[in-house]
Parts: structure tokens; sequence; C-alpha cells
């Protein structure tokens, strides 16, 4: 379960992220986002990728969110052996390749927290504040500590963002 | 793409298969199979499983076989770091694990050909003899390969079984 906020990002951020927490790697990640063969994700608020990364490549199986003010939600996270090959196999089994969604981040580290610093393409700057938590127990406490360093970023939960960046794209190439 | 015939094991094949082939290596294989969520892989007859071997996990996608003497098949094998992380996400997916095949296979090599002898859990003996091609340019020629490997164990291609251990379980098990 990964327990998750996320914020639009503002000038500067990035030197308070870096004053509370400890850089650990930057990395260009590319996301082939599908589409399933008898349900509509985007109903169900699931989501399937397959990332590639310096890495490695991971397929992820997302979970609809669990809150009201949080992206939180179940992940299953497989590393797998080839990208191609990956994509492949989804699409035999019915599955549409919906959208690409390429980002650089930046990932950094306070205690069992990761925050992220995203470019994302075609979206612009955010911020991720993640920790990620073995079954639900100790989601609240989570849920807390995510919010609690955000306010230390300047950001408020008021203006948590609970949509993926898949959501923002196809939102914005909607209009 | 596998191309690959099938057939009952008599007593004694494999010493034949020693006297042809080099051995390579010996597994357990436990592979579970699952059925697809809006389509029935017995008609469509695909198949999607995850096996667990020494050899690490691996999940295997089949495709519909491709001629009417053999059990030849497109194949798209993934390898993956997490057997219960890869039953678990499909499963989110909505694949149902339908049966498990366990064998104990030993493998063998005769040139770009792979011999397995196979002890099937609740099925019995049998022998497999493969080889994969890139694309379907050189079918005919793997699938006269494979009958010729067959009729120098003293199988006849007219015995060749086209069932896969799975659909012969699934028989086996309606009775």
């Amino acid at each position: 379960m990964e327990v998750e906020v996320k914020f639009k990002a503002y000038d500067g951020v990035e030197n308070r992220i870096k004053q509370i927490a400890e850089f650990v790697i930057e990395k260009l990640e590319e996301d082939l986002y599908f589409n399933h063969p008898c349900r509509d994700f985007k109903e169900s608020d699931e989501a399937l990728r397959v990332r590639k990364d310096k890495e490695g490549i991971k397929v992820t199986y997302k979970g609809a969110k669990v809150d009201k003010e949080t992206k939180s939600r179940e992940e299953i996270k497989l590393k797998v052996d080839d990208y191609n090959k990956a994509i492949k196999l989804f699409e035999k089994l019915g599955f549409k390749a919906v959208r690409e969604v390429v980002k650089l981040r930046k990932i950094y580290r306070i205690g069992d927290a990761i925050i992220c610093y995203d470019k994302v393409k075609g979206l612009g700057k955010f911020v991720e504040i993640e920790i990620e938590i073995e079954g639900k127990a100790n989601f609240e406490i989570a849920k807390q500590k995510v919010f609690e360093i955000a306010k230390q970023l300047g950001f408020d939960s008021k203006n948590s963002i609970r949509k993926s960046y898949l959501e923002l794209l196809e939102e914005k190439n909607r209009v």
C-alpha cells in the first residue's frame, strides 16, 4: 500500500526539499499505461503500467484510491526482464496501451518517506510525498506523516492533487 | 514461436534420448494457469501461466496453436522477480487461477532442439520435443526437425499429442 500526496511545485520548493531530505537518485521514468480488456480503468480508478528507467523495468498494478484526501492506493510492483515483451504480453491479453507518461524524477528520502520532485513532460513540475506500508494498519499514521512533511515544505493539504499524471494528461488532452 | 510435439513416453525412451542428446538440467516446474477475465482460454486456445522452478519465476503467454499436427504456438516469456506478487497482480486484473500443473522435467539438448522428459503429477510420463524460432519463416523446417527427432526416438508423428498438460488434466478431472 502506498500512502501518497501530490502538489503542484512552486519556485524554490526543491531547495526546501534539500534542506529536510537526503538526495537518493535522479532518473528518467518512461511509463506506458494500459486499459483493461473488459473494464474501464477510468471508472474503476485502477491502473496498469510498464515502467522503464535506469534501475530496470517494472510492471505495476494500482488499485482504486482508498480515501478522499490523498492518492493512496494498493500497489503491486513486479520487476520484469524485458520492456517490449512485457508490453506485448499485456497486448496479447487484450490490454490496450493508452498513454505514455514521461518524467524526470529526483528522489529524496526523509525517514521512511520518499519525496519526489517530478518534471512531467507536458504537465510541469510536481512534488509527491509517499510512504509504503504493509497492510492498512498504519494508514492513518502514515497519512499524518506525509501531510506533516507537506506542511514542512509549505504545502496546504487542501491543495493536494488526487489525480494521477495519467489522469492530468488525459484531462489536458481532452480540452 | 515454439515449434513443439509431444508424445506419451514408453519404457526405455529416456535411454534412447540419452543416446542422441546431451543432458542439460533436471528441475521441478510448478505452474499455475489462469483463465482470462473476459474470454475463455479454453475456447481461444490461449494460456497464461506463472512458473516457479529453480532457475527463477516466469510469466508465459501462449497463443493459439498454429497447425494441426503439432502443438506449436506463439510464446511470450517474461522473467519476473516474485511468484506471489505475479499471481496477485493477475488476480487483481481479474484473471482466475484455474489449475496447478507440477512436473519433474529433465531437459536434453540436440542441436537447436530441446527434448523434455516429463513426469507430470497426475498424468504420467511424456516426451516433448521443441525448437524455438523467431517469426514464422523457419516454421516448416523446424517442424520437420522435431518430427525427425521424434522418429529417431521411435515415435510415430500420428501419435503426436496436441493437448497441453493443463488440457489433459482438465479432461482427466472432468471424467
